[in-house]
């Protein structure tokens, strides 16, 4: 953003909207510029934003009036409702939720992965959106191998964090650990089964073909933002109980063959927003709790996969385990950074 | 087993010890043919058998002498020690450790899916092994689909519980779980990292092909149980914070394409010990707190896999995910189903 804009966060008291006014707080906007919206049932509350505070005001038809850059994370109903207007009225919408990614005009945007998407945008007025946090952060561990070597097939099982149900979803599986500690049934309000010591396949609808809505944003999501619907992707999405990084185990067919797996570290570390944790010596890969409250998506359990060596020797095939912090990378920083590129881009 | 054996259990106190003595008295074998042992500072416990009780004796170098069938689970220096002489003096071992696993003169035995392994067990006095619980629990879900279709390829990503090992780890997490939700540090004793509310690469030693021996087990104790070195597997074994049931995404690649799902689903309820959840409409699918305490595996999220749909429209693959219990199916129940079957056999 440049020094002036005029930035909203629209879901602000939601657990991605906090982290957006964080994430803004820290990079030095002053709360003068941003206003924070919710629903009528939350105006007047105060959040901490830095070392002040913001009030949080009701969200309606004309909040967005005269604001250059609105941060949506309500939901896909209120994005849906209010996203368009605002645009066609002269305000960047950074959309967070599902409604407009696969909009043929909407650029689905990863800064470090395919910023040229936001080229498009050429002035005030437009709607990007945010991809799916499970997306955003499959693709961050294995975008600098696709460059490097090709990716033709992706097949990824999930670890999701409940933070992508909510805030609400976290309080949830606090209540339940205590619940079942203490010797009691958990009970279930958020999601329509126990999350406390326990996993599940993820709570969203499910389609004609059995994949959830989870599992297909990360098909055709990694075909957008790559710009390359030839890539052979399957996914199985699964919740466990984790309060705010995903982890996703992903096994990569690739182009060319791989002959060396320190290359492949050397390009993921050299690329922005990932980083190696692989010590095989000490047992040390990615996890939730290492990769919550940071930027960078952790890249590790890095494996030729001998399942994929051909007759003569060369091994065609990766497994790997990546993890990231869902509230950040996965949603809040990603649409900061996004907010960041277009000031870059001088297109708002 | 025939109405007089005895039964020695060794590492009765352990979590799948106490398993093995429950499935032992629901199966209705008199308390006076079971022997109960354990360390010495154990011996002496009384433990719950039926509506009765066992006396934990200490473990030593005779006390097997007179025992027809023994099942350890006491760790693998304990069987080393202790299996071979025992069997040698004419005790039948079926050993939980991995001791002996990959021995080839030792049956590797899943009774639904291998019982014909036991025929060259011919009378009093041999070890049997019994297979990793990730491994049982994976092939129980799948060897109906490769009865029916033939797997080329399996591609799996694990989401094991701490029961795997053993009691302390499950008060481990129990432990930390109450640490955390009361704002302290979680403490680590049998894990190197927190396992409540993380989730982390399995704790075994890491090989130098970057494979952890869980995921090797996978790959070799899978070519050992099914008889085919030529099935291309691979595996990513990962923990999670739930108490005794383990989870499998699996993703194969088949000889056959896959033309009828509900031929899929057929095959596995046909199948002994496994049995279908996979109700899409309501999204109740494997979970662990389904499976926990049951003897079935459960198989559900059975997917057509696109990513491997060919020029013609024909689909090689399918995902899946199941879940089983691993104190039962993945350790005690399955040992005491091998017993059962040496029975049938008229082995011992």
């Amino acid at each position: 953003m440049n020094g002036n804009q005029s930035i909203a966060v629209v879901g602000a008291t939601g657990a991605v909207g906090r982290e957006m006014l964080d994430i803004l707080a820290a990079e030095g906007v002053e709360a003068g510029r941003v206003r924070a919206f919710a629903s009528s049932r939350s105006a007047g509350q105060r959040l901490g934003y830095g070392s002040g505070e913001v009030t949080v005001e009701a969200f309606g038809g004309e909040s967005l009036d005269g604001i250059d850059i609105a941060l949506f994370s309500a939901g896909s109903a209120i994005s849906k409702q209010f996203g368009r207007s605002a645009a066609a009225r002269g305000t960047v919408i950074i959309d967070n939720s599902s409604a407009f990614r696969m909009d043929a005009d909407v650029p689905l945007v990863v800064p470090e992965i395919n910023p040229a998407a936001l080229d498009a945008v050429k002035s005030g007025g437009a709607v990007i959106a945010n991809p799916n946090c499970s997306t955003i952060i499959t693709l961050m561990a294995v975008t600098p191998i696709h460059r490097l070597l090709g990716v033709k097939r992706m097949i990824v099982s999930t670890y999701q964090a409940v933070s992508g149900a909510g805030a609400a979803a976290m309080e949830e599986l606090r209540r339940q650990a205590r619940q079942v500690l203490e010797g009691q049934e958990p009970t279930c309000e958020v999601f329509d089964q126990p999350c406390a010591f326990n996993v599940f396949s993820h709570n969203t609808t499910i389609g004609e073909d059995g994949y959830n809505v989870e599992e297909t944003k990360m098909v055709k999501e990694t075909h957008k933002i790559w710009g390359d619907a030839s890539v052979r992707v399957t996914a199985t999405c699964i919740r466990v109980p984790v309060f705010r990084a995903h982890c996703a185990s992903i096994n990569l067919t690739l182009a060319q063959p791989v002959r060396d797996l320190d290359a492949v570290r050397e390009a993921i570390d050299a690329f922005a927003g990932a980083k190696v944790l692989d010590d095989r010596a000490a047992n040390r890969f990615p996890t939730p709790l290492e990769a919550s409250g940071k930027d960078d998506v952790l890249v590790g359990r890095l494996r030729l996969d001998p399942s994929q060596t051909d007759e003569q020797g060369r091994c065609w095939g990766l497994n790997l385990f990546a993890s990231g912090d869902q509230l950040r990378k996965g949603a809040a920083l990603n649409a900061v950074q996004i907010a960041n590129l277009l000031g870059e881009h001088a297109a708002v």
